[in-house]
């Protein structure tokens, strides 16, 4: 009745080879789960420290944001920053003596260097903001020395990875967060307090996205984002990042805690877009116009819940259309979308046959702001990034390991959320065709408490 | 290799038991055809007739809007209309007098009282605004006896009815068309005559939705639409209702005349609003405490096209929420979405970063308003239904019925859209699986012209 299937590499290094099968009855992939010999939670407390004293790897493009946060809090130290480049790791030092802090040591020789950084023993956590496909390897590196790792998203980009960062943050005891920093948006911290205090009933479904017209990174040819990104769109196809819009969704949702992601498919629009693209800005021998991307230029994946509540997750990168993460939740008694910021609730509106939005939102927020974000967002909105929540999402950090606390976004969540991306992957190749989400939690998600309102 | 798989009814009288199997390398569901021994395309035409002569079957909730429609149109006449009710089929007669046309014969005999009046011999187009249930046996019974048959949407509601309705339009020779009036609203008008001039370039991925809070129908409880819609949502689970979003999008992406839908999946979410508004607006006892509602509160359903083109449609009829049909078309160089209305085209707009919206949106309906629109549409609005849509429909009927031109939407179409029900049901039952939409042009779209810019 069943059949072994062995995946083929979909034509790239990253992609998937955990073994699976499609099951006779429903139709769905089911993948091979690891036999971890390790114990699931094992690795969700640390003890407190006083002074966060932390490295980072990759200080181009997202880590000076990580710094300026790091800078701006108390408690903490910048021991050493590792680039490939020095002059991005020299602004980083100079970023902390511009702040009275000492200087960092620097480490810049080359792509392995970043382990001789780790090797020392005076760093505490390291903050990782390097290419997709380094976030596994330099996170296990840091975690096997004895380093809380934090990485930039996707965490990771195959299954084997996310079961990766699962057993050696379980096996080592060393946290491992992926930086989803939208969970610390103003407006997102608002909805997961609104959620929490049921002012939308029972939640039934939500919608996420990444929908950001990224174009202009191809301009980014010898390094930045755009000079490693490229590549991706010409080997991967499916949801490449959902994590910005799908991590505060999860949480809405109790996702990995009362409630897990079951079933996943996805489809994508065919692939126009950077080709286009490359054609109408680089000449003819560009290594642009090399490339054959297969990335459909508009992934749509729904993800159905143990529960059965549904998720939509997009992607898009390429097209031309305003920004949105939809950061849409819908329950029995009300709903809220983002882009333009719009909510009704049943019984609270004086009708939920339209929208409050706009100036009218003010008295929303004067209610429903989020106690953490009344308490930092001030501070938050001074020191930036994105609105703040980069800010908001390291004070958050800092002030949990220093007290010891649990952190709001664990191995299980990097793991489930990031997952996305190569499942998805699995299901645009077979247009549409259902996946199971493999429960990298093992169980532990039926016992584990809701998040507590954060801060 | 594969297995037999006969589907389980869903519960209900209307499911779908068309023999299938899940095909074990893709796990995708395929449903038998039917082997018809009629030729594709075989009813697309018909002769010109000088007068429309009329009959309708249902004359309470919809049926009303079709009857002004007809009776503001020249080269119509209305010989017979037929209800359960002897008063709505009254009122329908009044109104025919009072536009100073003669009196239709009433026909309200009970429930096989329709097939009296089919045997007439002096009717030439049968419209039918019954429940559901009754379209296809009204249908088939129009045109065996040499009417053609215009059908309220959906069209049918299983895979079997899609196929009926082919079946017999070709073997009869008579016009089948589902009266999707959304495909007349001015601005899906405006947005197909964009598609076709190339505004948004290569066409990749569209939206569509009926999301319409309906609960008050439940209301009427003794007749109306609410007295048996509401039987619905206690049998059925899926996608219930996805031609009104579907019908334009289909046709800005020329389905059936040039790509046609291939994979369908669908997820459902929970089901608690009917029952929680029953327990909160009905006594103990009342009919509607005693159902089980199987319906998902909120139905997401992905369709990808041969091309790889990916449409996403949504159902949701119950929760508090403001209406929208989302009504969004995704190309190469620009988007349309609707609720509100918005537009971004690359090299038009100042920036594809914002929307253009609201007033600033005068400039686009000057230039891109269809010609028929523009021809008809203050006539349409004058006489209403829908915003002129209604009218707007009925209009292009009569006059191709008069001129003896194709009709807009065909049989392949009525199948094509309402299959979407049967189909969404089937996945949503297996928590996505994926299913296999059958190709009821059987070839014919390949060769068949895109649609002309109607009228």
């Amino acid at each position: 009745m069943e059949r072994r299937d062995f995946l083929k590499a979909a034509g790239a290094a990253g992609a998937t080879v955990l073994a699976g099968r499609i099951h006779a009855e429903t139709g769905h992939q089911q993948f091979d789960a690891p036999r971890l010999r390790t114990k699931p939670g094992s690795a969700l407390k640390a003890k407190p420290m006083e002074t966060v004293r932390a490295a980072l790897i990759g200080v181009g493009a997202r880590g000076p944001t990580h710094l300026s946060s790091l800078l701006n809090l108390e408690g903490t130290e910048i021991i050493a920053v590792c680039d490939l480049y020095q002059d991005w790791a020299d602004r980083a030092a100079k970023m902390c003596t511009d702040k009275g802090r000492k200087k960092p040591d620097i480490y810049t020789g080359g792509k392995d260097d970043y382990k001789r950084m780790l090797d020392r023993d005076d760093i505490d956590i390291v903050i990782i903001s390097t290419p997709w496909e380094d976030h596994v390897p330099m996170a296990v590196a840091a975690m096997q020395r004895g380093k809380h790792a934090f990485i930039e998203v996707p965490a990771a980009t195959t299954l084997e990875e996310c079961w990766q960062l699962v057993e050696v943050s379980e096996r080592t005891g060393m946290h491992c967060m992926m930086l989803e920093n939208v969970n610390y948006g103003r407006d997102e911290l608002m909805v997961l307090n609104m959620c929490r205090n049921g002012l939308f009933g029972d939640l039934l479904h939500a919608e996420a996205a990444y929908i950001h017209d990224l174009r202009g990174q191809m301009h980014e040819v010898e390094r930045g984002t755009g000079s490693w990104r490229t590549y991706q769109y010409a080997k991967r196809n499916g949801n490449l990042y959902p994590t910005h819009g799908l991590g505060p969704v999860a949480q809405y949702m109790n996702v990995n805690r009362g409630d897990r992601f079951d079933t996943l498919v996805s489809m994508s629009s065919p692939s126009k877009m950077r080709a286009l693209y490359a054609r109408e800005n680089f000449p003819a021998d560009h290594k642009w116009r090399k490339l054959r991307f297969q990335a459909g230029d508009l992934n749509t994946t729904l993800i159905q819940t143990l529960l059965g509540r549904t998720i939509m997750v997009q992607w898009d990168e390429q097209l031309p259309r305003p920004y949105t993460r939809h950061n849409l939740i819908q329950g029995t008694r009300g709903v809220w979308a983002g882009f333009p910021n719009r909510v009704t609730v049943e019984g609270v509106s004086k009708s939920t046959e339209s929208w409050t939005q706009g100036g009218d939102l003010k008295e929303w927020y004067d209610k429903h702001d989020h106690p953490m974000w009344k308490t930092i967002g001030e501070l938050a909105q001074k020191v930036g990034g994105h609105g703040g929540m980069d800010f908001a999402m390291m004070w958050r950090i800092v002030t949990c390991l220093r007290s010891g606390e649990e952190l709001d976004q664990d191995v299980y969540d990097a793991a489930a959320w990031s997952a996305v991306f190569p499942l998805s992957e699995w299901s645009v190749n077979r247009r549409g065709a259902a996946v199971e989400v493999p429960d990298f939690t093992r169980g532990l998600w039926k016992t584990r408490e809701p998040l507590g309102i954060v801060g």
